[in-house]
């Protein structure tokens, strides 16, 4: 590995790039996987099916370029979203990561600047330095909440090209309010600031919180992104997508690669979506399973944050690196987002949170931690 | 649409991308589609089988981010390739575009500078815009041919950080001979120049033609890339690859966002993969038809490049805009690359490609032209 990084010194690699390490959460084969928030109940067999059907729909005609502007599949997704919605609003891209970066492309770059509030999804300073983006980052509460007075004051400081929202919260779980959306978007006016709302957990909140999308309307600067690698079991075929303005959708033609969604994930995409009531069948199986995460952890003395996601985020533990070994000793893993004395874990099926929460006591109690630390 | 352009202006974009017009040949539903060079015999009933029966296999695990080094598909498409290859060696992403952009993410960007020689591929100026580096446009000699003396010569002139050969060079069809890369490779030490050989219409190339691949022991800086989307009749699924040096992918590995592959691509690519042998034959008669067009336009008086790709590139038109709408009535649609007096046509089935001659001809000589204007 040494001669490896050696030879990759002796390239021409940009500056920035140097001594970087790749991005990565491990892929280890272990049973019990709750470390990277995927919707461990799987693909419902009607989906799978469905999936099946649309890719032998599309094979015979792979030869041919794929719809560069995928409509179809723009308006199912508009259909899916509500709102009023219409198909010029949406867009959609190999994963919500590459639509940021199609955003950061259009409305960051060099001379630019996008602020995120940290402890916030981990691929935000990445997606900002690789196109050159400033990454400013922005100041939550010590219990990582985040006013709408705050975040609009940081907003007007800082006067950033983008602000990233992302709520609910990866890897703290909570959800904003719509008031921080709205006072986060008026604080940017002056700044021209492209606001954007990271909802890639917006199904598991709870019944009553408001989805940014109803701030569409009148709003030009506001981007709503989403993902069907959560709710939608579909990590895998990697689709992530937004909703805003139409001259958003325009900008973003300028930066997207020329064909950049196959056929063969427009086919999928689409077929997932048609089979939707099965997968959200799923969501509250999920949710169900974070609450009882929740409940317990807070019976075993710890400090789980509210939670709005498919995953839980707590903290009170006096090591956190053992516990998270002491988990994977039992085919267990789940998130070291890098907090002292905290970890992350995704809601799984009932068995695998029964696995996990099991463990966790057996590993609390070895060092008589039944209360808070 | 007026409206549209005045609120796209109204947004906070970058400078740079204000005015430009999104890349796009027409996406136009004609009968005989000759004009993106896919491979127009289509997906081989076979392979079609592949790929669904790879796909049913991947769907019950699409819940789960797919394997974000896809080893199973670069292990293959190193054994496709041959010439000694490691999987160490492979790379892909989503399309050759995609992977032609993250070399520049990792080698070009801001203050640095990529080398094409136009006429060539057009996306090269785009994806060098959409990374911020600077575009140089090299000379080649008026019959569009490029000598490695000239070639290395205007290298050493302008010390680019990357260059563009296009071999067999699109839109005008020819292949580089080997001393071209190498003089290339050479004139680039003082610079450190990374030289992409882009051989996307390799498969096509007259028996004899060598591969840059045989080029890549010794040469650290030597990147050829390659795509699924034209011998592999596959441009729907979008699957371009390279192979280089291992270091040059361990600095792909720090600009690609994680998972850029989704599943459903790796398990389509690797089932044509397996079943190469009806496209390999499918490549066999495209180039049975190229040759035929160029003697046939040749016959008519015309003067077509000498092609090892699955297209004909050719001038002497009087008037190229009358006959691709001419063409266009009679239901077939080839390429208006821009340069006067010239077309280019993709080489289709052999009944597309007898329609393709018969009109041409019949419209030649509704102005007389039958011979060279």
């Amino acid at each position: 590995m040494d001669e490896r990084l050696e030879r990759l010194n002796r390239l021409p690699l940009r500056e920035d790039l140097r001594g970087l390490h790749p991005y990565g959460a491990p892929q280890l084969d272990v049973p019990i996987q709750l470390n990277v928030n995927e919707n461990t109940h799987g693909v419902p067999q009607d989906v799978q099916d469905a999936i099946v059907e649309a890719v032998r729909g599309a094979a015979a005609g792979l030869n041919r370029y794929p719809d560069r502007e995928f409509t179809e599949l723009r308006a199912s997704l508009a259909d899916y979203l509500g709102h009023g919605l219409t198909v010029e609003q949406l867009w959609a891209a190999n994963g919500s990561n590459e639509v940021l970066q199609q955003v950061l492309q259009a409305f960051g770059g060099p001379g630019r600047s996008a602020l995120g509030f940290p402890p916030t999804y981990s691929m935000y300073p990445l997606l900002a330095s690789g196109t050159g983006t400033a990454y400013l980052k922005g100041i939550r509460a010590e219990d990582y909440g985040l006013s709408a007075e705050s975040a609009a004051q940081q907003v007007r400081e800082l006067a950033p090209s983008i602000v990233f929202l992302c709520s609910p919260n990866n890897p703290t779980g909570t959800a904003l309010g719509l008031d921080v959306v709205e006072a986060v978007y008026e604080a940017g006016e002056a700044s021209q600031t492209i606001v954007i709302v990271d909802e890639a957990y917006a199904e598991f909140a709870h019944l009553g919180t408001e989805s940014a999308l109803a701030l569409l309307p009148g709003r030009p600067r506001l981007i709503v992104t989403r993902t069907m690698s959560k709710a939608f079991a579909l990590a895998g075929a990697r689709l992530g997508y937004l909703a805003a303005a139409p001259e958003i959708v325009d900008a973003l033609r300028l930066v997207r690669l020329p064909y950049h969604l196959s056929a063969v994930t427009q086919a999928t995409a689409l077929a997932a979506l048609h089979h939707r009531a099965s997968l959200m069948a799923e969501v509250e199986e999920i949710k169900h399973q974070r609450d009882r995460i929740v409940k317990e952890l807070d019976r075993m003395g710890l400090r789980p944050a509210a939670s709005d996601s498919n995953f839980v985020f707590f903290t009170g533990l006096r090591d956190a690196q053992r516990i998270w070994r002491g988990l994977l000793e039992a085919g267990v893993i789940v998130r070291d987002v890098g907090i002292p004395g905290s970890l992350r874990v995704t809601a799984g099926t009932e068995s695998e949170t029964t696995a996990f929460l099991t463990r966790l006591e057996e590993l609390l109690s070895q060092e008589g931690q039944g209360s808070a630390a």
